[in-house]
């Protein structure tokens, strides 16, 4: 579906509608000119008219129609085919939700696909719409809009899986029976897949904003050096994530290991309490003949006295030593 | 075994049979010719004589042979000897089986040496004969072709294990009794070793996509760059699956022992009601004589009912705090 | 807000106060005069007036007023953008707080913005007012005296940290029955916070160190590779921190068994003496008809000696043994 | 021991028993010939005859006679210095035993001082003496020889851990009550030095398959990338096994710990069983005046049949979910 | 306190005493002598006139007297600083005690500054005075021959370390009850420590084998690579004592805890023996009118060999399968 598809001319929007098939030719106007064209999931034929306009390369169409890339920065010929992975936190199921988003750019065309829920680009193009210094810069400003959201799109996905872990080590740290064994796994198992795609981002970031590309204007680097900055953040945050839910998987076995021996001296502990007047009761069912204290009249009493005696004598010795 | 032999000019095969023989010199006939020999599993024999027509390096041939090679691409004067791991996996006994393609490639020849199961390439050939634009580019566009085929070919490994991690998070995560140690350990067995598969290509066919041959047409290498692309994907995500199974492995162990502890539990649970009937039937066999308990008529229906009643209570307890 | 406005010529600090407005001018009026800024958790409005004297990077200033920042060094056009992270150990909390420290960096001036708590800065301008030497060098000398504080600020972190482990230790190997794994899970996540902050500030310092700029005098680089090399040594000792904490965590559980085993062993063996007298007693209870010994005088006695004998016996082996 | 000294002349070995003073003069004849000295853990007076015969360097001769040192290749002057370590798997007491073979190569001669029993070296003379073109190449061809051998000498070690690591797993995934802990924990302790034995020699390997070397013939390269590339596969497969052998120490103490709940399960369920009986025992030992079942004539038959009947009911039970 | 100040003349000892202040001036005699002036914990007093006598760094010359440096090589301006960490094994209390050595070279004079006990230097000075070859060297022989005593050194630590670690494994893997889990961790805490000490010095040596120094006469680099190797050896003993004991840690919970179980096997098979004739002596000790077996004159006798019987039978059952 072709979302929208503009010119920009020293950095204002065109008034009107563009169509397709003119598009290749109005962004090669004039210099300081560029077409801006946005796609959601495309079908084929959708994007083949889009490719025979802007002639993009076969390997990067197959790419762009397929999606499930890894974020990277390539150069075919004089274009840049840039792939983002974005990201969303659906926080009912603890889960990250993937999308993508492809980039062509050219001289005087940036065409872009996105794929998935994640990252709304409608913002990104009416924010930068209002930034006309920014906008004048051509192509590269919009593939830094876009790469800039996509990464502060990461923020809530680092604080819902920040949210989640402090859940966690509460429930593991708590004196409740619960063993957040799979939580912790299918946290990690998620943390792990999110680090892949910050963690693949970083180099082309960092290319873009050291190595000059002839397409990207030279007041652009700066800017990408920022969002590189900030995706280091995201990414040393991800990965202290990673190292957090491995010991907290540990430091889980501990606990329920530790809540396992509570139950278990508790029970044993009635057990044991249980034994003594069983065993004095034993004592005073034998059959002996010459057995003085059955005699006694105030035998029976006596012995279940003593037997309340230690029992309780027993209860509060396991009370005091943490047992009960 | 020669599976095949033939003349490519133009991109397109030349019809009719070729001898062995022949091969080198109708290789070399004019610049825009090459041939492809196909061999399955040659026998020394079998392959001397296409090492004595193409002139191969003995160090290359011995590899050829022997199989167990790593993946590699090794230069030998002007020719090239390129070796991958081939792979596919047996569902059953989820095991993954590999195998090997050897390629020496010169000025108008290519010769593939298949080794085990895994990785058919009549199809290759089919498919790459279909596009004549890219034979053209000579033994490079085969090379590709080959190697395009063996990454493609990982990911139905990457899906077996994929689907095999899933079921066994299923078996650890379940209320049942199972153990799947051994089937986490076995996996895990087999993701190291296609690892080594998978991250020894990355360096050869990075070299290809940088670095240019004589031998690889210069139209080649973002194809290769492709490839490599995609099999960092593939490569990642075993790492992923390792990272997974040591987790799981661990996660196991806090499974096991929970439910170890719930059988132990619910056993001393029914010990301790099973403790209180006893402890009182042995206060009421002592054999005191003045004991007036036991002549009360409604004595005995009443002990009855005070140990069913203490039974009915401990189990309600027990119950109510999950230990039944 | 700002906290102090001063010129400084030929190393010493030029008497009277100075307005912001007049700063730009008065750092520009020789060259070895400069204008130092300090603000603490400025407003953006009180930001900005500051931004427009010295025409600071637009990325810069969101920067320093949003902080949240990693540690870096980044250079916008002629003008140098340093962020430091500080930090201080709150030990009732056994946490590290942080804040942040930034400075632009240009031609004749320094402007220096602290967020947080930690590193009072106060002490630093008085510290270096008496090396005018020191001061000579200009902006790179201020640079360089808040640097080194910020690392020798991170010392008191390290022994606090140091002696909690310690703490933490004991806990774990004393007799006790303590189980300090929460402990030990908060102290790794802190440790892994602060890892970030030292780690993160090595690549600039070095850069420091090594690379001249311009805007730093040619005899400051020693300073900063003393200053680096002290970070060095905090970082490699967080590190080994950090392995520590693992090891201890494991040990941990190592010893929670063992302890939980001795308590297991303590009530069995309790449980196995009072089966013995129970054990006989039965004997004794049983009614046969033909039961010699019932009808001995002293077997009553006896049997009583015989019961307190061998619970004597077990008693001694079990204390023998260490089980109880 | 000086175990064999010969000169070679363009390719082959020049008849007649050699004397160590006539070594030096001997391999400078003319530029086609070389002096190779074999020498068996030589004494420091044995070895100081042939330093003064070549000329070594100190250094070198220390590390000859003193041996443990590790893996390298180092150039004093005009001559190389290669250390190498040899291994062999003692399969009875599952150690690597580990041997070092030193070459002191220069122009016109090679001397080699073999430690330790593994890697005969006799074969070696032997095989490469039927090789003339290879022996034409020089001192250099010797080197290769011999690395060529010590690496073909690591893979029987290899296969010797790899046959017991599958013997440990099979024992650790067994029924059986074994606890291969020990003998895990030995074996990795092998694996670790192994690997370092291996792992140290891939850089010099590297070297002299890349770094031309002038005492090194220049056909030789493509042989030292050839063992490289072998001793690659075989530093790769210790690696596997150190991932393995971690895994398998883990997923032991999982296996271990279930083994021991079956065991305690087992004997929990019997006195489960036990303790029926002696309640209901218990109960009918009471001695109320009025108790009608004790004077029914067939109470105590229907009681044992009831005891019997509950016992076979647990029992069944616990078979049915595998706790017997 | 200074310790020895000598002056040096084409490698022997200038026969006399000699003041510190006369000291650089005999250092700059002529081009083959130098000053060496060894000082133990000095006072910053008399440092101080050291440090005015040589004219030293202000930023070398607070490391030197305040220590708790990290090893390194540092150039101020013509002049070397260079920091050695000292290192002895404290049996008894299983402990690497740590000192330092900091030296000072510059054209004709070397400052040698030790701290702490390790590595006594009076016996340096009199072997390297023995060796006027090297001394002929100047200042860099002295620094290669304390660097030398310095790694030598660490090789007891080494062995020491090596026998506790031994010592452990016998105690982990052993029949007894001990837990070494505190001794394994406080070994892995000396460990990490002493890497970071020997993991710190190979760059600084690296750099001292490689790259000419103006002071390090052109003969010493094979002598420091010399060094640098056996560091190298020096520091992979330590990394895999770091993985050895991270392993026995993990071994020794499996085998605390198979101890642990066979504790409870025990005591479990203990208890099963007594149910059992306690739950007969119930069944015969109830009050039923209608018992035969009560009557049988050889009742009591039978009923006593039956619960033997039993109780022998379970005994040679239970030690048959290794529980007792």
């Amino acid at each position: 579906m072709i979302v929208d598809c503009a010119v920009y001319e020293k950095g204002s929007r065109r008034p009107g509608r563009l169509e397709l098939h003119e598009a290749h030719e109005a962004g090669r106007s004039d210099d300081e000119s560029f077409v801006w064209i946005g796609l959601y999931e495309p079908t084929a034929e959708e994007f083949d008219s889009v490719r025979r306009e802007f002639n993009l390369h076969e390997l990067a169409v197959e790419d762009a129609v397929h999606a499930h890339q890894r974020p990277k920065l390539e150069q075919y010929g004089d274009s840049l085919f840039v792939v983002l992975k974005t990201a969303r936190y659906v926080d009912p199921e603890e889960v990250v939700d993937f999308g993508e988003i492809m980039l062509f750019i050219g001289q005087g065309f940036v065409v872009v696909v996105r794929h998935g829920q994640a990252t709304e680009l409608r913002g990104v193009r009416r924010a930068i719409e209002n930034r006309p210094e920014m906008l004048r810069c051509g192509p590269g400003a919009v593939l830094f809009a876009i790469v800039d959201q996509v990464v502060d799109d990461y923020v809530p996905v680092i604080h819902g899986v920040d949210n989640d872990i402090q859940e966690v080590e509460a429930q593991v740290f708590s004196a409740g029976n619960g063993n957040p064994a799979e939580r912790i796994y299918k946290l990690k198992r998620e943390v792990l897949e999110f680090h892949r795609a910050t963690a693949s981002l970083l180099e082309p970031l960092d290319r873009l904003a050291r190595r000059p590309f002839d397409l990207i204007h030279p007041d652009m680097p700066p800017y990408f050096r920022d969002v590189h900055d900030h995706l280091i953040r995201v990414n040393e945050q991800v990965e202290t994530f990673r190292d957090l839910l491995t010991s907290i998987l540990e430091a889980n076995l501990t606990q329920v290991s530790v809540r396992q021996n509570e139950d278990m001296r508790r029970i044993s502990a009635w057990v044991a309490i249980a034994a003594v007047p069983t065993m004095i009761a034993g004592i005073y069912g034998m059959n002996f003949e010459h057995f003085p204290e059955l005699e006694w009249s105030f035998g029976y009493p006596l012995v279940l006295t003593v037997m309340a005696t230690v029992c309780y004598a027993l209860y509060r010795a396991f009370r005091g030593s943490g047992w009960l």
